[in-house]
């Protein structure tokens, strides 16, 4: 198995278009700390030349250009993609639809949900003829038919941004259900994860990650309240669907004593510290066994 | 005045995602009589530190990042986009807002039928209260309020792909209205256009364009019927809404005798033989008085 990092940063990318947070104002210098990243979004491939997407991101067309075996390679037109699984309906895990419009038959995979916002209005570009529409149910293994199963799972999340209620005390956040899906890709005896947004680390995730053999998990922030400290947001991690790295219900504590084999931050937010090579924070993240995913990071693992 | 070419092929950009056709693979390969090409979208300035993007392509982020003018000058959120004109509701001119959707105020300017498309569903993620739509209407002179207006006026057209009615013999081609806009560009005395989509040169868009500085057209095709012949689509140019260079009917003979100080084929299909440099349809483009935009073009003129 195949999994190619597309993009590793959180919705906005990195640096964002808007932002000279510390952070950003490094990637727009281009400083060798930094390294430069598009939005989150996992390649995954069994054989090599049929690959499916977990995630759309807006970056998709440039992340697709970064990535030679994403290339057609069949005259007149062709493409290696062929299907897309949508654990959300964010964003930042759909809008990458939109590039996909030239008439090139795939899959959508994801929660009626999800499915829901990319159906119509101007998703309707993306013939449903061509890139049918196929919901998934909570728990089943689904067969892409490429060597691998990906069963999706309900983790702790929110409705997507542009879906929230005017007045706030409407939301609802740590909703387990068909809004936040985690995933799972397994092949031969081996198994994988990703889990691009999670709100928090229950003891059902915990039991389910139990022996993996990779995790690419939610790294958002490496504060709970970053965004607000840095003035960037009013908003904390809990309150955006997604976890702190650091602290005593951040994630590398609550996955400290989970056995995986090689645990993978993604979906990096632009203010995270631990972006930044050489900080305290990337050093407190590698000490504790992870490591912080680039945009072209491959890994994988024999059958 | 400024002009920045952010982006300067049609839909798709260059090379397209799944296409191979003879353009596109050069393009892959990188060889050199090919540049690669984002979505059309021009920039304009007149003071270098306030910026109005015509239409916003799904590869904005990239093509901002590519652009040091346009990047964040003022900690911590701050950036020179001050507007977005969308000159009609195609994909490749509105999905770039969902890249703008970091609580930074700016202004979204359409006709009422475009900004209908980008007022709720996914697009409700640009918060109106900070990214106000405003209405423009035909042939009156808008200000942003940056030391240049700019004024829409109706070119033959059609409405967006995803609003086509599933039998097409109920779409209506070569529309005049408020789908599909050309835009003026007035600085002191002198006038740009902004054409990036017109399905014909009428006898008063020939006369609305004598005498300009500089003019921006769509350069989509270079023969009317290019992509049926190569197998990529069974759609004309004009099908799509858009225009040949070549034949009787084409751009460079309807604009022969119109004098216009500088003019440039902008959204250019990936399927358009003068992009390759050294092409013979290159060659008579450019012996028609003609340049082929590129990324990252910069033209203007002194007040």
């Amino acid at each position: 198995m195949r999994f190619l990092v597309l993009g590793s940063a959180a919705g906005g990318g990195f640096p964002q278009w808007n932002c000279l947070c510390p952070n950003c104002r490094l990637a727009w210098e281009r400083d060798p700390r930094t390294e430069r990243r598009s939005q989150a979004c996992l390649a995954v491939s069994e054989d090599g030349e049929n690959w499916v997407l977990l995630g759309a991101t807006p970056d998709l067309r440039q992340q697709i250009l970064d990535a030679p075996p994403l290339h057609p390679r069949i005259a007149p037109r062709h493409s290696p993609i062929r299907g897309v699984f949508l654990p959300n309906g964010d964003i930042d895990n759909i809008a990458g639809l939109l590039v996909m419009r030239e008439m090139q038959p795939f899959t959508i995979w994801g929660s009626p949900a999800t499915l829901a916002h990319v159906s119509d209005g101007v998703f309707a570009v993306v013939d449903e003829k061509l890139a049918p529409r196929v919901a998934v149910a909570l728990d089943e293994p689904l067969d892409p038919g490429f060597g691998f199963t990906l069963t999706p799972f309900a983790v702790p999340g929110k409705i997507p941004l542009y879906m929230e209620p005017p007045d706030e005390s409407e939301l609802s956040l740590g909703v387990e259900g068909e809004t936040t899906l985690g995933l799972e890709i397994r092949s031969g005896g081996q198994r994988a994860y990703f889990i691009p947004s999670c709100a928090r680390v229950t003891p059902a995730l915990r039991a389910r990650l139990e022996g993996a053999d990779l995790l690419f998990f939610d790294g958002t922030t490496f504060e709970e309240d970053e965004m607000i400290r840095a003035g960037l947001s009013p908003k904390t991690a809990w309150r955006m669907g997604h976890m702190a790295m650091n602290g005593p219900r951040g994630s590398i504590a609550a996955l400290a004593d989970v056995s995986v084999g090689q645990k993978v931050f993604i979906h990096i937010n632009n203010s995270n510290p631990a972006l930044c090579k050489g900080s305290p924070e990337r050093a407190r993240v590698e000490a504790a066994g992870w490591r912080i995913a680039h945009d072209g990071l491959e890994l994988g693992f024999a059958k």
